[in-house]
């Protein structure tokens, strides 16, 4: 059993029990359990006429999901695709029925008709104006007389529960649930059977194929296609119910069957939207899964012609949070993107102490290749060494384009620099860390302040901190002794580094998924990479101790 | 491939488009496809400030779904399970931000981190302000620095939602952003894993097992525990949250990971309010698709304690459909069972002439039992003649308790009889038949009348027109010559069930089912027992012709 379910014995009552304590007391229940199961509004008065719908389970929402103002005043459910009995209908009936009557809305199975279509006539005994309607939506099996209710049950409950919520009564209400089911065409397609609690799944339909113009309760399609992408899928479904539709402008259901994902159901609405029928459709309910079939991989679509009024109707405010609205369908709007995605050129300009400082750091990760890759080949796959020299030998060439004689827009460009010849996260974090330094010299930090801002921004957008065993380990240390002049922030550096190989365990990046203690004994690469960095500079003797 | 998708390629392209195309003018996106994904407010007027979240698709509705008033301002969105690049972010940024700002609410995830972090820098680089939160919800993994960001994002994009739209400044947001964060706490659970589009379904959970701590991109679960139906399951993620909060109230959010049915969702929200920790539950959202993962068949658990400012930000309405909005956890309201579900009992009384006719009609079914199965046995199981004798041999019983000398009470009573004693949808139909022949004869029908009521709502539940090759082929003729005499009906019912053997098709009933023509030759055995019936009442001669 791969359901989140304690016994199929009380799946239904259990269910309906966690919906109506998370309905935040819009619902209640008739106390019947377990052979009656009868979901009604709370707020009830008897006012207006009562629509009554209901069925088997394994449709959810449908129907108790849509017991609200606006909608239904009570859903008689019965077990997993079974209907419910004569008495849990009546007990629905009785439960809600005032002098306005009732209007029972029934899918057209067989065991609906029969019990719901019974429970009219007891009621009617006790002196009940009860009508019922059938909806016959389903276009799939066009010989028969009796075509199938399925998802276009939802135009009903939702065009007459607004008119009913107006106060309509109960012919006029009969007359346009009547009106609406003649007007209604649906038919489904699936990838894949459903499972029925409590049953093994049956393997009926084979990859690369389809079942076209199936029901609701996990029976055969009408037949089984070629399955060749969604676009071919709608084509299949649209060639169905084109026939059946005139030319004006319809309103369109989207029906999740129960297991599509939201996103191929958003790429089934645009394939809709532009299939040949595409125009006709003014207006769509949803993607959403409104009248499912468990967990079945399928969607439907229902296509009501769109009156005014009908509008007005589908798009009135409900209480019941699975209604997901009618929206009009139209273009899509599309803005330019913004101006300021290609970074401004900085305006190149000439410094020889910075040119200077900037060719020895580049040297110095060069000469540091080899020995990096060797250290980084202990946790990683040994690239930190040349993903660093590359991005050096690269600064190294742009030395002419960069603004040298400005701080402030130098880090900046650095950064620009590094983000782009520079691959991975490390290139990220460099270039965060040069972009902050930049903004911080723009407001005025020193040239240290500005390289510890950055600093600061790395740690809050990586993650890491100081014991990390990153670069971090190496980088702070130094930082926070650079005042005192290169060698110190060297020596400290060098601390940091070989400290790092003391750490049992990297807690950030992508060492930090290796078993602990397995670089026990090898300092972090890029660690090392600051300490070598400015021990080089500090040999070359070119910034001052 | 059983997916509804065109192209791996354009999928996500595709969906948002189909997004955009039905969120009824409320959306639009940026001119970036297909590197820039970019959802935006179509209303937004850049006069607060801006909230931007994203990150891989594969989540939704997360995130594009929950753009809109009240939650974000726009979403970027990477290729399925990838993050968007740093122009893609950065384009975001300055598409939606003005003076006030702009928050990035980021999931700890390393792509993410780094892409937001730096698209944050450059358009800092262009004067922008703009603040980071990263959400690090998940308690899978007690000991990594480093938590996952999964379903518990949803309550940072709903409260600093509300706050940014009640005006509130960018700092307060990050500090209320900040705030939320390090309260909310989230575990999920699968019982399969999802099917990334273009990639072969790993089969990593076994029958019988569920993962537990599992992260939002198809990555395994930190343990495979037993699977040992919905409350163990949800006792053992309860297990892994209940150490993680303090005492007083929580907002839960229960999240469906994709692949989980309603009705598996709603068994789920009814043990987490049943658990140990559900008394400290006071509110809950969902359950629903929040933030999924493709059509991974589980559920993910946030809890947030929930202060009343929480509240309050968490129920403020919104636009985004997607959001289920937040709703007090409560008891079950539970209305007792309406009066009149038990029919009330008939006053017996006495009339001969009564009597006698109906222990005629009785004798008359039990007379074509065998008859009647060996016609049903052509087109059925053959139990009809024996269907409608054992109801006969019990209606004659009865006929003490019956309130013969009252027509309207006795067709009532009879209908429940038959309902009683008789199963099945013939049952059904016939207790409809008398049900409403009693109404109707209760409204001043005569006789005749009344039983042509019964007919026509006999028509309506079942379906079943003249020619459909039912007992309606015998019955309806039979009603409309009885005003003629009974031998003039029981010859127009003959002549009717005679024809039944020339219709090629049922098209109505169980022998609907069958291929045409299989039942030529034959009469439909309940047309037939409608002749038997009346040619039996006129041979007796106890009415007269």
């Amino acid at each position: 059993m791969r359901q989140f379910i304690n016994a199929k014995e009380t799946l239904v009552t259990e269910a309906l029990d966690g919906l109506l304590r998370t309905a935040g007391g819009r619902l209640a229940r008739l106390d019947g359990y377990p052979h009656i199961k009868v979901v009604v509004r709370s707020d009830w008065d008897r006012s207006r006429v009562a629509l009554v719908s209901g069925g088997g389970s394994g449709h959810e929402p449908s129907h108790a999901g849509f017991v609200g103002r606006g909608m239904l005043t009570a859903a008689v459910c019965g077990e997993v695709f079974a209907s419910p009995s004569v008495d849990a209908v009546l007990a629905g009936i009785l439960a809600v029925t005032g002098k306005a009557g009732c209007l029972l809305i029934v899918k057209n199975y067989t065991g609906d008709r029969l019990n719901f279509g019974l429970a009219a006539e007891r009621a009617r005994a006790q002196g009940m104006r009860v009508s019922m309607v059938v909806v016959d939506d389903d276009v799939a099996l066009p010989d028969l007389p009796q075509a199938r209710g399925v998802a276009g049950t939802l135009f009903v409950h939702k065009i007459v529960g607004a008119l009913a919520e107006a106060g309509a009564d109960l012919d006029t209400l009969t007359a346009e649930a009547q009106r609406v089911i003649s007007g209604v065409v649906s038919i489904g397609m699936s990838l894949d059977t459903c499972t029925i609690p409590g049953s093994p799944k049956e393997d009926r339909i084979a990859q690369g194929k389809a079942e076209l113009g199936l029901g609701i309760h996990g029976e055969a399609g009408i037949e089984q296609v070629e399955f060749a992408g969604a676009r071919d899928a709608m084509e299949k479904v649209v060639a169905r119910l084109a026939p059946e539709i005139g030319e004006g402008p319809h309103v369109a259901l989207l029906n999740n069957l129960g297991g599509a994902t939201p996103l191929e159901m958003a790429v089934l609405a645009e394939e809709l939207v532009r299939s040949r029928i595409g125009e006709r459709i003014r207006w769509m309910v949803g993607p959403a899964p409104l009248m499912t079939s468990l967990d079945m991989k399928g969607f439907s679509v229902s296509l009501l012609p769109a009156t005014k009024a009908d509008e007005d109707a589908l798009r009135a405010p409900v209480a019941p949070w699975a209604w997901p609205g009618c929206l009009p369908v139209g273009e899509i709007e599309v803005h330019e993107l913004p101006d300021g995605l290609t970074p401004i050129k900085p305006i190149p300009s000439a410094h020889d102490g910075t040119r200077a400082i900037l060719e020895e750091c580049c040297r110095g990760l060069i000469a540091a290749e080899a020995d990096l890759n060797a250290l980084d080949a202990k946790s990683g796959d040994g690239d930190t060494g040349s993903t660093l020299a590359t991005a050096a030998r690269a600064l190294t060439k742009a030395l002419d384009r960069l603004p040298l004689a400005d701080h402030t827009q130098l880090y900046r460009a650095i950064g620009i620099e590094l983000s782009q010849t520079m691959g991975g996260s490390s290139g990220v974090l460099l270039a965060i860390f040069f972009a902050a330094a930049g903004d911080a010299s723009a407001s005025g930090a020193t040239a240290i302040d500005a390289l510890r801002a950055g600093l600061d921004r790395v740690q809050q957008v990586g993650g890491a901190q100081a014991g990390d065993r990153t670069l971090i380990d190496a980088l702070e240390p130094a930082l926070r002794a650079l005042p005192d002049g290169l060698a110190v922030a060297a020596a400290a550096a060098r601390e940091g580094a070989d400290a790092t190989a003391r750490m049992r365990r990297a807690r950030a990046g992508r060492a930090s998924y290796l078993a602990e203690g397995t670089m026990l004994g090898y300092n972090d690469p890029g660690a090392e990479a600051v300490a070598r960095l400015l021990e080089h500079l500090v040999a070359k003797g070119r910034v001052g101790g």
